[in-house]
C-alpha cells in the first residue's frame, strides 16, 4: 500500500523537523488518538442516527469531520510507524480473514453479535 | 492516495457481500472504532512508557498490535467512504496545515500545549 | 459526597494489597479507562440507536452493560484519586455551570451545538 | 451508594428542565462519554508519565483536568440511569469479584496482563 508508505513518509518528514519524535512513544500517541476520536464522537453525539449523513453534508460540518478522520489517521500512521507495523499490508490480512471468517452466504444481513 | 482507495472499495465488496451497509450508520461506526482503539489501549495500559516499543517486540503482542491497529484503520476508512471524505487527501491538506501552523524552528523539541 | 468517596477508599485498599500503585501513573489509568470505554462501546455499536434501552433489558447483555460501566467508573474514582481531584464534588460544581450556562427556558429541547 | 443516587437524580432533572431526554439514547451517551474522555486524554497526552502527577498540580490544569473528569462522570452517571442500572452498587459487586479473582498474594507487583 504505497500511499499510506507515502504518507507515513511524510509524517515522519514532519515530526523530524520538529525533533517532535521524543514525544511519540506509543502511550503518547494513543491518548493522541482518542483525543482525536473523542472529538470526532463530540461532532456526531447529538444527531439522529439517520439523519447523521445528510446533516454532515453541510459544508462546515463536513470539513470538521474531514479534519478530525484525517487527525486520527495521521497519529494511526504515525503508531504504526513507531511500532514497525506496516498498517497498510495487515489491514489487507485482516480483512481476508475477516472474508474467511464470516462466509457472506452464513451471516448475509444479520450484524456480528458483540455480547 | 490511490491504495487507501483500494483499500476503502475492498472494505465496500466486504460489507455489501454481506449487507451490512444497513448497519454503517455513522454513530454506530465511530463506536466499532471507538471499541479497537480501546483493544489497542488495553494492549498498552500497563507497559513502561519508555519500554513500550521494544515490549511489543514479542512476536506474539506484536501480531495483536497490529490486528488491532488494522483494525481501527478498517472503521476509520469505512465511516470516510460512508460519509463521503477521501481520508488521504484530507490527511495531506491536514499535514500541510500543520506545517504551516507550526514553524519548525518555531516548536523545535516543544510539545504543542493541549492545555 | 461521602460513597464515591467510600468507593474511592475501597479501590485503594484493593490497590495496596496487591501492591498496584506503581503502575497507576495518569497515563496508564487514562488507557485502562478507554479500554473499558470500548468494550462499553462494543456491546452497542451494531444495536439500533432507539431500540438499545428495550434490547439491553436482557439479563445477560444488562449484567454485561453493568459490568463495563462499572470498570469504567472504577477507572475514573481510581484516576481521580491519584490526581487529589473531589470527583464528586467537583462533578456538582460542573453541573451547577452548565445549569447557569444553559438556562432551561432557552436551550428546551435544543441539542447543545458542538460543531 | 446514596451521593451518587443524589447526582444522578440532580441530573435527571438537569436533564428533565431542558427536554434533553430524547437526545439521551445509550449510543448518543457513549458518545458523548467517549468526547469527554477525549478531552481528557489531550490534557495528558505529551505530558511525561512520571511527570504527570506534578504537572498536573498547576493550578489551570488542575482545574481543567477536574472538569473533564467530572463530565465523564456525569455522562457515566446519566447512562446508568437510562439503562436502569445501580451503578454504585454495581461497582461495589465488580470490586469485590476482582477481589476474589486476583488474591493478592498471588499477583502482588504485577500488572495483570492484558494480552
Amino acid at each position: 500500500m504505497s500511499d499510506l508508505i507515502e504518507l507515513r513518509d511524510r509524517i515522519r518528514v514532519f515530526t523530524e523537523e520538529r525533533d517532535w519524535g521524543q514525544f511519540h512513544d506509543p502511550k503518547s500517541l494513543i491518548l493522541a488518538l482518542v483525543g482525536e476520536v473523542g472529538e470526532l464522537a463530540e461532532l456526531f453525539q447529538w444527531l439522529p442516527a439517520d439523519e447523521a449523513v445528510e446533516r454532515t453534508r453541510n459544508e462546515r460540518l463536513h470539513g470538521r469531520v474531514g479534519d478530525e478522520l484525517a487527525d486520527v489517521l495521521i497519529y494511526l500512521v504515525r503508531l504504526a510507524d513507531v511500532l514497525g507495523i506496516d498498517l497498510g499490508e495487515t489491514a489487507l490480512r485482516k480483512l481476508r480473514g475477516s472474508t474467511a471468517r464470516f462466509p457472506a452466504e452464513e451471516v448475509r444481513g444479520q450484524a456480528p453479535d458483540k455480547s
